[in-house]
């Protein structure tokens, strides 16, 4: 881990160890009421995400979540609990307790049910917004398992012929393990882009490209300004994301008897001493209930392999199978320190602000 | 049913009843030696499919498989049969089958299953070409379960970064009972566009958007006659229609035991006497199992109700749900026959030819 000599301005980046910052996490988390296994959960997910790289969704939603656990809309003694069960699922209320805490809860019982039964399905009400949907599915891959993970939220992406938002940007995760190597990841939302694309594009003064978001008319624009107060994003492919985003809707909101859509309130800017009624969806496979122990393992590293040794496009270095840059970022985060962007380490002040705490005395 | 008072040529449509359709596909399915099951499956799967409008996919296949029926590649007495299973999860050997018939017995052992745990997998290796992927995913929602449907399929889609095809449009499907209406319905491949697409505009003689194709360089092409010989199509939305592809491999052909990638061959071009060793998998959830019966279909109706209602685009009529527009086909089709277009016409009348039936005389 390296750290500047100087203390951090808010316009600066800042390096810091993986176990630094789980540790300031769990730090923050905790004196907002939170047990301590609790606060270690949630700090897991938060430094873990960051070491990938994704820092959109890491120690920077730390300020938003430590605000809505000291005004109540977060419950601080929240317990998530199977409300119903069956042989290859349940479904678990999350008495909204921190979303991370409620989504490694509900996996953790997916992945106990997977290895009875073969595939197990979760879902989740009473929840709220919970982080990187990634991290959920490698709960399972990083013990041999197949993992899905997905979320329902607030309507943010029109649908094909609509003005305005008709779904959430909806996030889904997979997972896979590979032999010998590093499991597969992938975690995208189902918009063309993500809304903070078109704020950066905004504040740069660039024009956006045409399949971004639609304006007040429900047509494409290429006026970064009209989003979110005008507009709504595109669901990536049109119909296809527009046609994903109604399957996790559906398998994380509607099956789960969480709110759905224009039920759900936003864990940012609505009353945060209420709940949000988010729903979630988690999914767990036993390949090696299904092959002889391994074989799938192989069969993915030969997949693997396979990309790996595909002809390239001119100009193309290398073909990545999903995760894999992640994998990279992570390792590289492991030796030298996590790299937290200047916006991520404003937020992180004022998060730590909130519980006494101090960036620069409190981290690294 | 109308059908024109000549007898039509092969550059006419024709219009059909559902009945007569079917009988004609059963009929010539029969003549390959296939059992009177098997080829009332196989039939109702093609028009079904032709109903619902999607013709590329329909009685246009027949051709194809009474091909690879006759030459022994798809075996006339194939019996697929439960491999290996466990308690919610199954792997069928398909026996080079008929992939309809095969993935039908699939989904209906994932819709058993899944009455008794809640959801349910069932993969498929030894199987071949298995149609319209939503047919299966219907399977479980016209009784009432939400269906997954999904296949793996020769390379014919680029990687981020890849010069040629590096996955199959690996197809994905679902449907999802509603109550008071139709399900949900989506079907759809991986790539931004069907290769037949690519093919129409090269006929034309039309230039192709940027995001279809790219050619020998791996870069994007214009140039619709670089395909299927000097490019590949390109993956929807890039990175995430990728992710799905290897999601779908993950499933249909990893899992499975089934050929992946460059070990399949092509249903139409390859030979004809082999088993081409496609894999599929199959998903049956019991929503009436985790919620009070009925409860998760009218959450289902409340959802279509808000999309219905949404406000709409400027030039936007109505707002969509997948599936939608199938079932007004579908009901029209019933009511006024099924309209096959000239190149459907002329693919059915050479199916006919291959078992000595005759369009003019025996589809009507």
């Amino acid at each position: 881990m390296t750290r500047p000599a100087d203390p951090p301005r808010s316009d600066q980046s800042l390096t810091v160890g993986f176990p630094a910052l789980r540790g300031f996490c769990t730090e923050a988390l905790l004196r907002t009421g939170l047990s301590q296994s609790d606060a270690a959960t949630g700090a897991e997910v938060l430094a873990t995400t960051d070491a990938w790289g994704v820092v959109t969704h890491g120690s920077k939603l730390l300020r938003g979540y430590l605000r809505r656990l000291r005004a109540g809309g977060l419950h601080v003694q929240g317990q998530p609990h199977v409300s119903a069960e069956g042989g290859a699922w349940a479904v678990v209320d999350g008495d909204s307790a921190l979303g991370l805490v409620t989504s490694t809860y509900a996996m953790q019982i997916a992945i106990a049910k997977a290895r009875l039964q073969g595939i197990a399905y979760v879902g989740v009400r009473n929840s709220c917004h919970f982080g990187a949907a990634g991290y959920y599915a490698w709960l399972a891959s990083r013990e041999g398992l197949i993992g899905l993970s997905m979320a329902n939220d607030i309507p943010s992406v029109a649908a094909p012929g609509s003005r305005g938002a008709v779904t959430g940007s909806n996030p889904i995760a997979y997972s896979v393990p590979v032999a010998g190597r590093r499991p597969l990841l992938l975690d995208m939302s189902i918009a063309t882009v993500a809304g903070g694309k078109v704020y950066a594009a905004r504040e740069r003064g660039d024009p956006i490209p045409e399949n971004w978001i639609v304006g007040p008319d429900g047509r494409p624009t290429t006026d970064p300004s009209m989003y979110p107060a005008f507009g709504a994003l595109m669901p990536a492919a049109g119909h296809k994301g527009y046609g994903l985003a109604l399957l996790i809707e559906t398998l994380a909101g509607m099956l789960t008897g969480a709110g759905f859509t224009w039920q759900i309130h936003s864990w940012m800017t609505d009353d945060l001493a209420e709940p949000t009624g988010h729903g979630a969806a988690f999914v767990a496979i036993d390949a090696d209930a299904m092959m002889p122990a391994g074989a799938f393992g192989r069969r993915m590293e030969t997949l693997v392999d396979e990309i790996h040794a595909a002809p390239r496009a001119d100009g193309s270095e290398r073909i990545y199978v999903p995760g894999e840059m992640e994998w990279e970022r992570y390792d590289r985060a492991m030796q030298d320190g996590i790299r937290l962007p200047p916006d991520v380490v404003a937020s992180v002040r004022e998060a730590a602000a909130l519980v006494g705490m101090d960036v620069d005395r409190d981290l690294g």
